[in-house]
Parts: C-alpha cells; structure tokens; sequence
C-alpha cells in the first residue's frame, strides 16, 4: 500500500484550523481567526469593477495568463511600492501569486532541498512554518523582543548554522507577536543576512494596517545586494476571498520563480488580476487603505482597552501599532490549553500560543487574539469573559 | 551568495514557453498553444453570474475560504462526476484547486519524497514534466502505442522501480499524443498498480472533449482499492483563465491534501468558486459540453483534412478522437528542430515533440499541433504552409 512523503508523515493538522471548526459554532465569539474585518472591503467598487470587465471583454479574463503575472497589474504594483513604500529599483520585478503564502512557498521551492535549514522568528506565523515544514527543512526558531527578532540570537542561529538558505522574518505587526522590528534591527538582519550569503524572505501582509507610530522602511529598502524577497498582498487590503498577492524579487530570481509558479498553479486568475488592477485605475488605492485603518484602529484600541479593564494584572501585552493580532501573555503556571478549553466551554475561542511555536506540543503560556474580525459588541463581551475565566487559576 | 535549490538548479525553461513567446508575434499562425477554443468560452454567462454573486452578496465571494474548497462546489462536481462519469464512491473526496497542475504537485507533494520514482507515458505533458522535475523525482518513461501507455514497458519499469510512488496518465486525448488508452490497458495498469503498491494519477483534463468514438470509463471507476487520484479541469469546458479544477481522492487522502494545498496557496478563489457553482445551478452544463464538442469536431477535422490533403506522405499523425492536439511524425531524417524553425520563419509556430520527452534534448521526430486556438483560415493555411516546408527537406 501507498505511504505518504517524509515530509507529509510527519505533518500534523494545524491546530487553528482545529480552533478554527470550533469558531463556527453558533454563538461563539471568535477572538481565533486571522481574517481583515469584512466592513472595511471595497465591496461595491469589485463588483463594478467585475462587472465592467465581464461586459466589456470576457475573453481577456477567460483565458490562459503568464505565470509571471497579468503585466499591467506587475506594472502597477511595481510603481505603486516605489512610491508608497521605496521599495523596488530597476534590478527588481513584481511576480504575482495566488495569495501571499504562496512566496513563502515559491521561495522555499525555490531555494531550498530538504533538510536545509530557514530561520525564523518564534513564534511566528504558523502557515508558514507547515510550509517549511511540508519541504522537510529544519527550522530554526530567533525569539522576540518587543521590537522583534533578537538580534544576538539570530547571530548565534546563523553561526550555528551558517548553510542556513533564508531568514523568514514579518517586520511589521508580528503574526502572531504583534511586534515591529526596529529600524536598527533591520539593518542589523541585512547585515547579517549579507555577510553570510543568505536570503532574507521578507514577508509583510500587514505592513498597510498601521494604525499608530511611524512607518519604518522594509529591509528591501536597503537591498543593495539582491538578497531580499519581498512578499506583500492584496487580502488585507482589498480582500482575501480574491487571492491576489505578490512578491517583489530580485531579477536573477525571476526566472526559478517564474518555473516554480507555472509547476505549481501555471498563473493566478486572470479575472482576480484584472480586479486588482482596475481597482488601482479606477479609486483611489491609498485612500482606502487611510479609511480602513480608522476601523482598525478603533478594534485594537477598544481590545487593548478591555484588556486593561477586565484582564488588567493577570494578562500582559505589548500594545501593536497595526496589524490583526495582540499576542497575550497569561501569568505564570496557568496552562494555556487548560484555560483555552475553559473559554471555549464559555463560548470565546482563542488560539493557543503553542500553535505558533516550532515545537508545537511545547506550552508557551501565551495566546493569539483577533481583533479586526469579532463585533465591538463581542470584543468587549469576549475579553470580559477572559478575564473571568482567567480570575479562576 | 545565494544558489538555487538542487532541484530548481536544474531546471530550464520551458521550450513551449518558448515558442509561445515567438506565437505572439504579429501575423503568427499559431499550432502551438495549448488553450480551448475561445469561442467555447460561455461568455454572457460567466458575466451574469459573476455579477449577481457579486450584488446580491459580496462579501461571501471575498472572505476567505476552506482550503479544501468551497464546499457546494464540492458537492456539485461529486454529483455530477457521479451521474456524468460513474467515479467517485462514498470513499471518495472532491478538493478543489487551482487549475489542474496543482492536483499532479499535490501528489507529488503528499506522496513523493526527492529522488523517488514516477512512471509516466512519453511522450507527456511539459507541465507535469516541469513539476515532477521541481521536486527532483525521477522520471520514468514508458513509450505509448496508437492506444496508449504500452503495458509490457510499464511492467518492465515497475519491476526496474518496485518503489515506484505513482504512474501518471493522461488516459483520453493524451497530451501531447493525442493517444487514448484502451478499456483493456486501464484494466491492466490498474492491475499492475494495485498489485505494486502504486498509486495512479489518472489526469483527465480532456475527457469531456470527445469528438468520435465512444467514451471509455475511467480507471478511477476501477478503484476499490483507493489507490486512483482523478484529475478533472473547468479549463477545458468553462475556461482556463478561472482556474478552478478538482480532484476526487480517497478519502484516506484527504487529509494530506488539504495541508498540501493550505500550504500551497490556502484556497483557491472564492468568486472563482462561486462562478463555477453557479454555472451548474443556472445551465445545463453537460448540453453546454455537447454544445463545444461541435466547435472541436469542426476544427479537428479541419486539420486532419489539411494535414492529409498538404502533407499526405510526409507527415503521419493518428487521428485523435478528442482534446486539443495533433502528433503528428516527420519523415525520417528530417531534423524536427530545423523544420519547427523554418516553419517560424514562415510564420507559423508548433512545438518540437522533444518538449514532452523526459530527456528534452533528444530528438524524437515529433511534432505538436494545436487546433482549437487557430482560426479555420490559418489552419487552412498554416497545414498548406506546413506542407510546402516539409518538401523542402
């Protein structure tokens, strides 16, 4: 009889996926999911958009595109990043893909043979580490600061392992750390990163959602040397159902890239594309996002306010400037599982901290809240019921 | 610096990628694509659908969805296998992906580990080559007759590679052969499967675009044992440019599939999804199938006419009873490279048969057509000029 891969034996259900069933239930409130809150998607302008693409000329949107992506959205998205962000020079090229952990795929397909080893930031975001680990790499874990990856932890990683392909790291509003690594961090990691022959996969999904603090440029601001794999998207912005991201990667990537997409789903939806495309032509793509932060802001304002009110003296965290996420600290000797499974039984559903680290089984006396996805009128019920529920311990 | 993974390493562009970047050029005939006819694409429904899912509930098709895909769609395409095809058992689990390559690197993906075997019919499909290649499997050939795959030489491969992971077949219309596997051969290599612990990758993109003859029941109607992965496209009936395509595994499957597919691109589109569910509660789906099948019949008849009418005694081909291609031979000692070059040189573009074959740089004395994409006029003429060419050698 047929076995599985080495690499898929060893794979495990994701544990938010098992989270996440559960937040189905009817009257759950679900502090669990990683979804942008649906209020703030353009709905009317997609399906204006999708309809005059549709009526105009289906056939563009029907047929077969290029792995590399739909060229005016590569074009756009290219000028778009260089003026919003400064990231991208002439020796850069967008590729689009289906969904922002597709680069995280693509770059591990690309890069790396099973048994390399990739370092990340524990914890971190759990869809891409079953990535790396569905291609068997060893995964190192750099712990983090309130302003990111420890940098004499990740020396020490790179020096323990100096074959290491890529460093994986979220800059901005950690999945699920909430942290934003430092201007100086950044620099520190290219550094590192160039001295020692090794990518830097960074990726940033939420980089558009910040809602406090000043912006800080990405590590592909200071990609003199090519080294740096950019991964951004569409769904925190626009939507996630439409699958449409991209990564900005230096030329000589292009061409493995360019394979590993056409062997892995030949092309993105050309409809989705055009979608995107049209909704940079036709609104104003920046505004949006400055209109959607005002719901962000007021949801991780209002959680972070609960918590202090209700869970104030039991539950810590540092406050993110942006993002989906707070990483919450439980105090000492409560098991994580243990008070999961009480807030469950009193409908609130929250990820365990452990899901997140790269020994998954290891307890790490934190959980990850949602707060872009439940009502204001769940967030304060939900987070009340936490500090409830955690006064028990 | 940086090196690519040993797989990508090895790996070079496509040749059909090639030849369709020269495809494009103005005043190209073009025998080389490998799209459905464009005149089979349901247009006016695709744009009514997708703007009432769009009016009626956006938000629907823009949140994210299940990675095993969005579930009536799902259970649609098990019914409609079922009543249209007679595969599928209650054993067995529909997960939809994103077009139909992603069902051969999910499998890949599940069931190979780097270096293992696959058995596979050469000539076959570049992009299935491409990514068994990506995950550095080795590749196994077995030549196919005028019915397809030749059993003695997949005997002989499976007891020269007992380890053999999964034969790959693509039984109706093969691609590029245009070859379809006999009702006797399915039996047998099921057989043979089942007997050797082997799973099969039964890769039907082409099935509903029968033409002559009579439908032949998969070898996934074979599978009491669970060991058949059938891989079906809305590429070919609906259009490509959507990519939503599925496969109908067993159940025991299912579970590594979906984390392949989580953490390849998480789901596929979920208006793209939507679009497809639609079409079947709104259409007759199989009278739109029979409704292509004229336009194909039409444009394949055409060809094989021409071919025999400019390039009878020169140019061999076995009459394909479906699909989108032609095999056609070249007289011996012609070299196929020169030809394919001096008919670019008269403006008309086909692929070199050495693309479809495990070693791409040998010479195989093939050559592929494409007759669904080019117009009646310039298969007309693109045949005459083919002719004229081939007398020149």
């Amino acid at each position: 009889m047929y076995t599985l891969s080495d690499n898929f034996s060893a794979m495990k259900p994701s544990q938010t996926r098992e989270i996440l069933k559960v937040t189905s239930q009817p009257g759950m409130i679900a502090f669990a999911g990683g979804s942008p809150a649906i209020e703030a998607f353009p709905c009317d302008e997609v399906t204006k958009i999708s309809n005059e693409i549709l009526t105009e000329n289906p056939v563009s949107a029907l047929v077969y595109g290029v792995s590399e992506g739909y060229q005016p959205l590569r074009d756009t998205v290219k000028k778009w990043l260089k003026e919003r962000e400064g990231v991208g020079t002439d020796d850069d090229s967008v590729i689009i893909t289906s969904g922002g952990t597709q680069v995280m795929d693509l770059s591990a397909r690309i890069l790396c043979t099973k048994g390399d080893t990739v370092i990340c930031e524990e914890p971190s975001f759990v869809g891409s580490l079953n990535c790396f680990r569905s291609h068997g790499l060893n995964i190192v874990g750099v712990k983090i600061d309130d302003d990111g990856m420890n940098i004499d932890e990740l020396k020490k990683a790179v020096k323990a392992h100096p074959d290491a392909k890529f460093i994986y790291t979220i800059p901005n509003f950690q999945n699920p750390g909430g942290t934003t690594l430092s201007l100086e961090k950044r620099r520190a990691m290219y550094e590192i990163a160039r001295d020692n022959g090794i990518v830097i996969v960074e990726d940033n999904p939420y980089g558009n959602l910040r809602v406090a603090g000043e912006d800080i440029p990405s590590i592909k601001t200071m990609d003199e040397d090519g080294i740096v794999i950019y991964a951004g998207s569409f769904s925190k912005i626009l939507a996630p159902g439409i699958r449409v991201a991209y990564a900005l990667v230096p030329d000589k990537m292009v061409g493995a890239f360019t394979i590993a997409k056409q062997v892995s789903d030949v092309h993105t939806g050309v409809l989705n594309q055009m979608i995107v495309q049209r909704w940079f032509e036709e609104y104003d793509v920046n505004a949006h996002i400055e209109n959607i932060k005002k719901i962000y802001r007021k949801k991780l304002n209002l959680m972070c306010d609960c918590l202090d009110k209700y869970c104030g003296g039991y539950i810590s965290y540092v406050r993110p400037e942006g993002g989906l996420f707070i990483w919450a600290k439980l105090p000492d000797g409560v098991d994580t599982n243990d008070y999961v499974k009480r807030l469950i039984e009193r409908k609130v559903a929250v990820v365990p901290g452990s899901a997140f680290m790269i020994d998954s089984n290891a307890d790490c006396g934190y959980i990850r809240l949602n707060f872009s996805t439940p009502s204001d009128e769940n967030i304060i019920k939900g987070v009340e019921i936490m500090g409830e529920v955690i006064k028990e311990f």
